[in-house]
């Protein structure tokens, strides 16, 4: 029988060896065939609307406007108490979400293939900054805009995607760490490259200027952009790992406003939760702590292959955003995370460490053994529905959901 | 009558009051009246067809040939033996040119206009990588390039520039220092977002979809493409400061492969040379310093602004590119620069280094006493005309300029 050390470089290995590629946008209906009427996919481990924070209810509440489930956010709040809609995380089909992570069958989704492993993984197209659905925003100018993406920019990227037979995503990446990003909190640097890419394509296939002005115009406006396709990058090579006997290995982690949870490699499809934690950082102007939700969104995907908060040697400015101290010591947060890694990442290295690679596979037992818990760079919802992004931060994942999976991986193991 | 100290406050300060925009792209005889026929434009200090170097007298030929000023390259050597083309360096018309520094009548040049002062300056489209006349290539395909540029990118671009009012250069730089930019060796940051700013009115403003596809390709594969907008800019800040008596601050430092000068701001338009040292950095496979040309262009007038070899602290990635050591030590370069300046530049800011701002306004008293020379990031071409780039490195920029420099502008002072 392997030994977990063995188990855990398979588990690295599965993940070093994915070659993710962003090669669609298709509607989610066809991506996730399962996705019918009132069924919602959100962020996080599961929940039921009883246990949800005020941002992802007033996103339930919006998703189920936009998609026609209910009348008004009143009659959506309302159906959703009386049982109406079906709640399932992303994480339970291939995709993932950023924040609140709505996802429904008309939505379009970036769809990530590993082609090394034949897997795909899905998410939604970033909606820009301000009142967003992802931050819990849910008027009539969020869902608008939503009804663009569905009509006009999904379409577009996705004729633009097939026309140059998908973009390399691991290279990418590797450029964008030499660029200032850590593909969680800044995504500035990768958000201009994928653009460039897909500029001459998106101009080929252009359905009239107009509308290809205007999708340029929002992409171009968007920093932010890449992070949900680094997010279906991060689920699409994490996945082939999910399910290896003996390994410690994190294969996700997660958040649902409410609860913290993670998955291990050993225990497979089985979350360990933990009350979420509040996000450390700093406000935008007016508002403070006490605006605050707790943590949220399925982004944390980003940090399980080594990049947002592990990669933040990689982009000193992001220190100054999340407010995580002085920007010069930003190869701290990154030689931290280092000691709760399985490996680092050859084929993506930071500069500024003289190429060292990202810390990558985090291991419970070093988490559990050392009590450093993972570094995550995330934004900060306010606590109320329909407000949106007051601030961004750096949260900790709570140690009892590695203790506890410790605990559940030794059954596993026969040596509890 | 003022102190040297308040007379290099003064240069200094006009430096950094200037507000670059990108305004427009037009042929060069509409920028450069004076700019007729068989009037040839080049980079660094004045010199003569007898004493240049090979590959300047490889884009010499191919110019004239371009321009139709010869039949063929033999043709265009004859010629420029015979004296048959006027000679004069860019610097004296307003422009900077990068390597070679072509600039004849039909090029489209980039207008930068200083907003502050009212001042533009000018410089020729970058050509992109490989093969092209800014390293002495001169064939075919070299020429081709060229002719497209002035048909289709150099209108393309007017439009759209025109369409958005122009590209306010200060915060755009200001972003790629957050980047891993410099701004001489390494400009992928500011040239994706170059292109994702423009790309919206490159669409509303195109003639076609081929044309505005090609556009966009061409742009976006050129991760040097604002290397030539930079040293615009460069030289749009620099202009008001030429002429400010009492001044020891340097307003312009370049090279044309066989001698290297600067000017300084209390002796205005008048150059300081000295022999143009060989650059000390990696060569491209199946190269190697006997290959090499020595340093050549006017690309240096974005380290008389406080960016390339000045800012190397926001490039760790160049510095292994140029061949310098190891990337985090990169600061140490940006802080022997701070010993020979007058002072920081506020909106010039490096992450890794907590914002510190760039060094600017170099005097040439500082750089006499410490014997600390200006270190400049730069390609390397070969020493054959038409072969193009070999490598790229540092030069150090020769002390004998500024130490005449300073002996002239003690005589200006009275006081030699």
């Amino acid at each position: 029988m392997k030994s977990i050390d063995e188990a855990n470089q398979d588990a690295l290995a599965r993940m070093l060896a994915g070659e993710p590629h962003l090669v669609d946008v298709v509607p989610a209906a066809q991506a996730i065939p399962a996705l019918t009427d009132r069924m919602i996919l959100h962020a996080g481990p599961p929940i039921g609307w009883e246990r949800m924070c005020g941002p992802l209810r007033g996103a339930v509440q919006g998703i189920a406007v936009f998609e026609g489930w209910a009348a008004d956010l009143g009659d959506a709040a309302a159906k959703a108490a009386a049982g109406a809609f079906a709640f399932a995380p992303n994480h339970h089909f291939g995709a993932v979400g950023p924040m609140t992570g709505m996802t429904t069958k008309s939505q379009p989704l970036l769809v990530v293939e590993n082609k090394t492993h034949g897997n795909r993984a899905y998410c939604a197209i970033n909606e820009g900054l301000g009142k967003v659905m992802r931050f819990g925003g849910n008027d009539a100018e969020v869902l608008d805009r939503l009804r663009w993406i569905a009509r006009v920019l999904g379409p577009a990227l996705g004729r633009a995607l097939r026309a140059v037979g998908g973009v390399a995503l691991k290279p990418l990446i590797a450029r964008g760490l030499t660029m200032g990003d850590e593909m969680h909190q800044r995504n500035v640097a990768c958000s201009s490259l994928l653009l460039r890419q897909l500029a001459p394509a998106l101009a080929r296939t252009a359905q009239n200027a107009d509308e290809l002005a205007a999708c340029l115009d929002f992409i171009g406006r968007n920093d932010q952009f890449f992070l949900n396709v680094a997010m279906a990058m991060g689920k699409a090579l994490t996945d082939p790992a999910c399910d290896i006997a003996g390994s410690t290995v994190v294969t996700a982690m997660s958040r649902n406003g409410t609860d913290f949870g993670i998955r291990v490699a050993g225990t497979g499809e089985r979350w360990f939760t933990a009350p979420v934690e509040m996000p450390v950082g700093l406000y935008f102007p007016g508002f403070s702590e006490k605006d605050a939700n707790p943590d949220m969104g399925d982004s944390a995907i980003v940090e399980t292959v080594g990049l947002g908060g592990f990669a933040m040697a990689a982009a000193p400015a992001v220190v100054g955003y999340v407010g995580a101290g002085r920007p010069s010591q930003a190869a701290a947060f990154t030689r931290d995370m280092g000691e709760i890694v399985v490996g680092h990442n050859p084929a993506w290295t930071i500069p500024a460490m003289d190429f060292a690679g990202v810390p990558t596979g985090i291991d419970i037992r070093l988490v559990v053994e050392t009590g450093v818990a993972p570094t995550i760079n995330t934004g900060i919802a306010h606590r109320e529905p329909g407000v949106g992004q007051v601030g961004a931060g750096v949260v900790k994942a709570p140690l009892k959901c590695f203790e506890e999976a410790l605990v559940a991986f030794a059954e596993t193991m026969g040596t509890a």
